[in-house]
């Protein structure tokens, strides 16, 4: 890395997961955008070849006269070479396949488990997470012995116990989660402001939250807009849109709104995965009445097969690359970290006294403040106790499933399955299912005795 | 009190619920049996005839030649009148009649939510505790106010949030809870013991266990019997017993042994109502199943009209008072407080560091020490992650009917309701159910807004 | 209130303590380069002459061209006509006299020990402390009574204990305390900014800290300037300045960095009185190797009169007022909390989870980020073994002295007097000095048994 | 082992520091006295003869009518031979030799600084500390490998961080360690007993004490013989004999019970060590009012002289080994560990919870209950203040030389020995004692960097 008056350059990066075709080409766009950085991207994957495209894809842009952050892309083949020499780390792989999605979202219907997104928490994403934590483990191990003073971001779902592999392999690794649920809530917020104060729609980063609890199931206790106190302007918002929702969506948060008093900061369909399974996901009918889409991993498919032919196109230069705002952080926490600008806002972190009232050491989302070399959580204060048992629940289960994972150990993560509020089918089926989906994906299990 | 040799005489006991037509009766028999102790037993009940017809029924043991403990007997009108001057506090109270019991357990019913017993969680024993808690605050006003000094036994159900209620109105009170649900499975490891090691069945009291959690829900994590350890007998007990239960029952909890390695320690009925409701509640034939009964409050209540007739036949002399063991441990418990015997045995009290993986403060029932006027917990080490997750979600919910109970406030108490694991229905019909159950014990409830 | 574009009108603030001759000139002069401001302060003190005179002189200022801030100030005689209605109180009091000051620094020479404020700790500290924490329970009484939702802003010595007292007596007040011997700390950073990168010397606010500890003995573990990690070039600054101090001063400071690796951030003479007495207050010799100053109240006595005597001139209009930068952050903490500006600043507060090493709710100096309405600590991390062992020494007489404060316990405060890390006496000696200090200042200990 | 009727054959047992000519003694007559017990002792000391004699001296007891329990003594010559195959270790070293407790103790005289024993706290008990721990850790790595599930009872000085050590190095470790200071203090309260009920000297285990803090600065709260609180008797008889103290002694004792309301728990020559040093210890003539001895180590070195020649003539058979009651607890906890017999008493163990006031995970001693294999601790409660606070600070201070040693970080080291509450000297002269310590002593400590 070298400064040069308010810009860095030669900044050595790993992409972990560098053969996405989203994810990946989201951050060649906001790098491409930003000026003041430059430097190379080493792009791994397990997927060689769509690393290798990426690298072309990537190495297109520099050239171009709308870009403004130089970058040189280059697809490495180890994780050793990845790391090898790096500033800064970023992660976001896909464990398994989408096939293996497919069961953690479907085979539950079977027992009449609806999952929105089934890859956080519930039964899809325990077993995701059984896939993920060995596949972390390796990364952090690398990181440890070739990269111990890199920054690293990690974006991989599920968040929170991928986290906590990271610290536990490598405790003193520096690295932090990053996810944009949040994001979208502050956007609602704005919309509320934009609505009940009459003023243009707000920059959400003027919109200042505190942030409590753990990743896609995080709630805000505190949102101010220039110096005024939001929450009985977002209270008017709830009452005027409950029935119908927010165009059409944001019923179960404004439902959550009115028996807790504060505001859950995800998306509804991951809100729901962390609640009673009768709750929200009794049946379809239910889903429907609040409104909240279900995934459909089949269309995900079609949809990997759309980008993966959009890749095509821009490998062959057959399509530009576009270049707009993604809304993502990823860059300009990247530029605190270096000095270009300080920065205070959410990440998930291990909880060092910023959640006093949830264990220490385990994974949290709240607000930190970046400085240059520094992020440090601000404290987050308590949850009224009813939302704290829900959100405790998750931590405890969230702690099985890791040790169950870092021990191999089916039975432990059993008592975690059997546990989760979406599982509300009795301990026989329960069984049966957790063992089929085992059985879907085991062979991305290796290690475990199934 | 007067100490004379190795007795104690002229003791003063208040007994709230002094009118019982079973307890009151068993703590007389208990003191009649116990040649080291005599004095008075004050009896206050609000039903006042009860008291008076037990002040008969007491006094009428006084003379007989097999009694060896001399108590005076004598109902009183006030708590003023019954706590001033006494040694020990007897708190043993049904919150409200039978009638509210009814609808405790069975209102929930209708929706298809069944509670083996309805008094300690659940749906019912929320609503039980609602009632309760009110009523404690008062007693423990009036402790504080004329009895500060006095030890205070409290057996009433839900016992966690009633001791918790004790102490959070009279943080200086000499109070504990004894429940005798651990001395059952006790003597089921006593069974067990008898069928594997071939000895006759040993005294319950040489039978030592460690104890861990809250009551009703309370486990086991070492268990020895002259100095062997029990547990892989246990263990082959449950292997041998699991299909078909011991005499038929258990079943819960050798299951329960089988996932979690520990000995559940309380009645299958209690234990499944602190579980999620599709494991052993989901329906008739589930509860079939695994073997453990329903109550059915219509028969208490039939048994209510024994009980009182009973109760005349005892005034009246138609009828001897059989003295025979009890089981219970109230009467050793008062021996060693009063420095005739040290005692080590399982009671519910404030945490202050003995589970050391709960909150501080919240009721938690371990082993501790019984000496001269000290009661002193013994340090019960942590629970297996899965199981203090389990633990922790009531103790939360617990905590929140408290505070809902002190403050009147219904929308709390609904927070805890619809997290409680047997209330897996969906929001609308948990609502309508709770606002039914308030409803049909609001005569009860005075203070609340329903 | 009234909010005004970027300015705000018709603030009331209450200064308790608003005859002061330093404090109070500091604040009116503040209030007066600030823009954005202007309202009413409300002067209260018990010398009502004084604080008349301030009423004039802070009025005075009003028409003035050069001033900005336009603020009416009146003279208030009783604690309640001062708090109804504001929006802030300031509160800076001398807890008594100088006199009892005099004594509080001078008796224990007799004993050989030497103190070089008398005002935080060491014997002279905690007879303050005995002193004055009656008088802010009065306040906080007060302040609960008549303005619960006001910010509340603390200045006086023992920082500390003062600070605890507020909260104890309402735990819902918003206050703070502020301190600037971080800042000194700061500037004296910057110039080893200066001297070893050839740059201007730096704003204090650009050098970023990170706070920890408590005041007058608080420490830096980490700080930066333009994203440059400044702790190597501090450890050269000291090296080069270890034997003579930097322009004579600071050695203590440098020492305590050589043998910690911390920068200790406070003032020498701050310091040294936290630690065992004879590390750096052994005798006058000591003192004068290490180079600090040693109070002499005498003086101040002597600078009171000329502050008189100008008090007297600025009433008279016979000197002008003069307006400079004083260096203190309180316009500017108001301004954050009114929404005109975010800040992260250090502050004295109860410890909700900020300082995890040290106990929950002891008042300790970390960052905090002020927003509109909030002020919120930033996680400080923990200190190094040794250093938290010299701190929690210091925590735990500090909570022994506010407890025999709070029950005017002469006995209970001796035990802390007799820990105090500059009592290196003989417990007879202690003895006789505690009560011969005591005896001085006895006036203002209504309640104490002396 | 072999379990007969209520007798227990076969036991191994490894004595490390098998060649002593005190403890081991004491060890092979309690064992001798103990009929419930036999099997083999294994000897272990780096000075093989010294053990090789014990051989001889223990097994000339074997087939002596008047010995009850009969063992086999066996010296081995490396730790592993010692240890394989044993139920039980025990562990009594003295780190180094006479000559470098003669500097431990005499070198601080030379700065004024006295020390009744230096082996515990004080500038003596850290150097001590510096050289024993790696000897710890390399018997704890020991037992690790070749005896782990061994229960190991620990004697050696400093015991509070050499037990720390065998966890650090070995989490899994059953080891326990095993004062009779508090033991002294227990005979102490039965002579005030004695004289103020009129009743014979009781027998020490009937005097329930209940135990707080740190070995040998132990504290009692509450004494009750009988059922009788005997708190009220202690402060009669410490009034009567504070000035003379009883018999003599017990001075420092019945000072600090009358400035804090708690039993001072050791001799009077441990417990001034751990206190300011100009309070107990500031001159030969404070030591003389306050009428505790101070150890003179040549007495010592002359003691070792008899002692060799005691066991010349013990080995040669010129003197028979005298059977007494040692009052040491050593056999009655094993027998309590074999499941022989409850029982309750006072050790060293990690705090997992019993200490609710101190950090997690340090070495306090409080009551635990031993059962067959097993050891629980009784919940302590906690300090008041003020001893916390005196007890905390050598808390810290014993981390802090643990991890030095671990570290072999000299400079860590010197952080806690100057903040012990002995080491009253300035930085200088602290520096230069410390430096000549470490000098007198270095032939035992490799590693470190003198």
């Amino acid at each position: 890395m070298k400064y040069q008056g308010d810009k860095v350059t030669d900044i050595n990066l790993a992409y972990i997961g560098g053969g996405s075709r989203g994810w990946a080409w989201t951050l060649m766009g906001d790098l491409a955008r930003e000026e003041a950085l430059s430097g190379t991207v080493k792009l791994y994957d397990i997927d060689i070849p769509a690393a290798k495209n990426n690298e072309i894809i990537g190495n297109r842009l520099y050239d171009r006269d709308d870009v403004k952050g130089k970058w040189n892309y280059k697809a490495v083949e180890s994780l050793q070479e990845a790391l090898t020499g790096v500033d800064f780390v970023v992660i976001s792989i896909l464990p398994a396949t989408l096939k293996e999605m497919y069961s953690d979202v479907h085979t539950p219907e079977k027992y009449g488990i609806l999952q929105p997104t089934g890859d956080t928490t519930g039964p899809g994403g325990i077993v995701r997470a059984l896939r993920a934590i060995p596949m972390y483990i390796e990364i952090a191990e690398a990181i440890k012995k070739y990269a111990p003073d890199a920054w690293v971001i990690s974006y991989t779902n599920p968040m929170t116990v991928l986290m906590r592999t990271l610290y536990e392999v490598f405790p003193g690794i520096k690295a932090f989660g990053c996810c944009h649920e949040v994001f979208g809530t502050q956007r609602l917020i704005g919309a509320a402001i934009t609505e009940f104060l009459g003023v243009e729609r707000p920059k959400r980063t003027d919109i200042l939250t505190n942030v409590l609890g753990i990743n896609h199931f995080t709630w805000i206790d505190r949102v101010t807009y220039q110096g005024e106190d939001i929450m009985p302007i977002y209270a008017r918002f709830v009452d005027k849109y409950y029935e119908e929702g927010f165009r059409g969506a944001h019923r179960v948060k404004f439902d959550l709104f009115k028996r807790y008093g504060l505001i859950a900061a995800a998306g509804d369909r991951h809100l729901v995965e962390f609640l009673p399974g009768a709750w929200y996901l009794k049946d379809r009918e239910t889903v429907a009445f609040w409104k909240f889409p279900l995934i459909h991993v089949q269309s995900r498919i079609e949809d990997l097969e759309k980008r993966m032919e959009k890749s095509r196109r821009l490998v062959n230069d057959d399509e530009p690359f576009e270049l707009k705002p993604s809304g993502e952080e990823g860059v300009r926490q990247i530029k605190a970290l270096l000095g270009l600008g300080d920065l205070i806002t959410n990440v998930n972190l291990p909880n060092r006294g910023q959640a006093p009232d949830l264990p220490k050491d385990v994974v949290v989302e709240t607000n930190a403040v970046f400085t240059k070399d520094s992020v440090r959580p601000v404290l987050a204060g308590e949850m009224p106790i009813p939302i704290r048992n829900l959100v405790m629940r998750q931590v405890f289960n969230q702690e099985t499933v890791v040790k169950a994972a870092f021990e191999r150990d089916i039975e432990l993560a059993f008592q975690a399955f059997v546990n989760d509020p979406l599982v509300t089918i009795d301990l026989k089926d329960a069984r049966a299912l957790f063992m089929e989906m085992l059985e879907n994906t085991k062979e991305y299990l290796p290690g475990y005795d199934i």
